[in-house]
């Protein structure tokens, strides 16, 4: 198999990872006494043993820690990088933009580097690589910065206990460049489906129901982060079967690799109806779902931990809300 | 000129455009009234004598109408749309992304629609033709919706009378195709430059100062919308002198429409230095700032009363918070 075997390869690669975990960890003891749970809950329904929540961290920050920590793996300066996208739905400021406040804490001068931020929830950081893959095909960026973070903690609801013991805040970041005609590293396939069903399972409401945000009539019950994971996986479960040979017709024992969508133990265990346990990067029992950060994440810690090589086929893999389905195979 | 002039000119087509105006006018004398102002303050301040603000409407509802006249308008059904891209920094919710719930109301029921909202502040619809242009040079979609929403109305405060008069809702929608090797229509040029100045001056922020949104401490107070354009005008000016130059060398009086970002009577008389008034369309006055909407609005505007004839060379530019500079030379 080489890259030019699908004629919609793209020679993406991803030249440095980095990562941010707040310093607060959160251990299932303080969630279970918060929601008055009995000893054991978090573990025993959810498979996590911990999360990280921010103290004082602000979302710009995690991003310049994610940031440095990518570029200096991709053995470039901070000046190479030509385009920052921040693939995230938290930010701490909507105007200006947060991608900008990226770029100025992290000293960048230059003026042609562009930014600007996505948002496909969950699926964000895999819509980021699936859109450099096609911008670096162009000769407008050499260098571009995804960098994701998920901080939900201050929203939620410890009367939503399955919700507030799953949810973790984390940040992490990828350089993306072009790889040269000597590498393997390609962005192989790539797919999203989308569904108008269970549109209704997320958002921000509370006693007053679902309201416009950046309103003065807003109450803090509002800002309670409300997410029925459940529901959107039941739906999604039946559109997710087949969703690989419209992907691509591939054999799965070629994929090394398998990362899905950190979102819970359900969403695991129902790729391991697909992949063997033992190919598939598993990151949700110490960082609870962190949303399109959990991508990156655990890419970081498959390469870290030596699981994932140079040439070797990932598949990145979930589901979001709203919701869509996604695939990208990759060969990191 | 020819679109192969400009080596990185890209075969790109507005196909069809729509809008969406809520019902609810507000003239000078309401505003005038909730501020306690002079009769005549908003004309002489700002030359604005109308603007719309919402009464029922939600964010989603005026994309619907805007993306349904723009696909009406391109002489395609709805099933012919590839990718939907929300470009804009108001939403009804964050989870789900906007994007798909202007999917599910537009009624759109394939599955292999993608989408995702992008937001740079005033500059998201620029930076989503320009996206788009690279997206259709791939195969993977022949369709692009952009849509684009402001609704700032609920956050404003009348005792901030500048921004309180300036500010108007709506919604406008393009219809993205490839052009053929016979037509003219291209994005002939794009350029964005982004500047870590005057990052700090707009924001939600109120009594408490600058808050992390989403979090369950917050007040009504800090979701005052809250913007000093004339600070980061006075930043940018000096930018923006030379920057035409940079997007590309070209013989102004080539150049039939300029589409100025719709911010404020000082960013539109910025433009008139360069360009003679009788080229610039001009929406302020009847739409207020209605931030990144002003761009598809005013080629709305400029297409519809006949100011704009396929193949015209304009230009978009304009400044964004943050700030970032944008120029767009785009043959319609």
């Amino acid at each position: 198999m080489t890259n030019t075997e699908n004629k919609n390869s793209k020679p993406l690669k991803i030249a440095g990872l980095g990562r941010y975990l707040p310093e607060r960890i959160i251990p299932n003891s303080e969630i279970e006494a918060n929601c008055d749970l009995e000893e054991g809950w978090c573990t025993r329904k959810l498979g996590i043993s911990e999360r990280r929540w921010i103290a004082d961290e602000n979302i710009t920050h995690m991003c310049k820690q994610a940031s440095e920590e990518a570029i200096k793996d991709a053995h470039l300066a901070k000046n190479d990088i030509d385009l920052i996208i921040n693939a995230s739905n938290s930010f701490d400021c909507v105007v200006p933009d947060q991608s900008l406040q990226i770029k100025k804490v992290l000293g960048i001068e230059r003026e042609n580097v562009e930014c600007f931020s996505i948002n496909c929830g969950c699926m964000s950081c895999l819509f980021a690589l699936d859109l450099s893959s096609c911008l670096l095909l162009t000769d407008r960026y050499k260098n571009i910065l995804v960098v994701s973070a998920l901080v939900s903690s201050p929203g939620l609801n410890n009367k939503d206990p399955m919700l507030y013991s799953m949810m973790g805040d984390a940040a992490a970041a990828m350089v993306l460049t072009r790889s040269s005609e000597t590498e393997k590293s390609c962005l192989y396939a790539a797919r999203m489906e989308t569904y108008s069903r269970a549109t209704g399972v997320g958002g921000f409401s509370g006693k007053s129901g679902k309201k416009m945000l950046f309103s003065k009539n807003v109450f803090s019950e509002d800002f309670y982060f409300e997410f029925d994971s459940q529901t959107m996986q039941a739906e999604g479960v039946k559109y997710n079967r087949d969703f690989f040979s419209r992907l691509l017709p591939l054999k799965r024992n070629l994929i090394k690799v398998v990362i899905p969508n950190q979102a819970s133990r359900l969403a695991i265990d129902m790729i391991k109806l697909m992949f063997p346990a033992s190919r598939i990067i598993r990151i949700i029992d110490w960082s609870g779902n962190i949303g399109a950060v959990g991508y990156p994440m655990a890419l970081y810690e498959a390469v870290k931990n030596k699981l994932l090589h140079r040439g070797d086929l990932t598949l990145l893999h979930g589901m979001g809300a709203g919701f869509s389905i996604y695939g990208i195979l990759l060969k990191y």
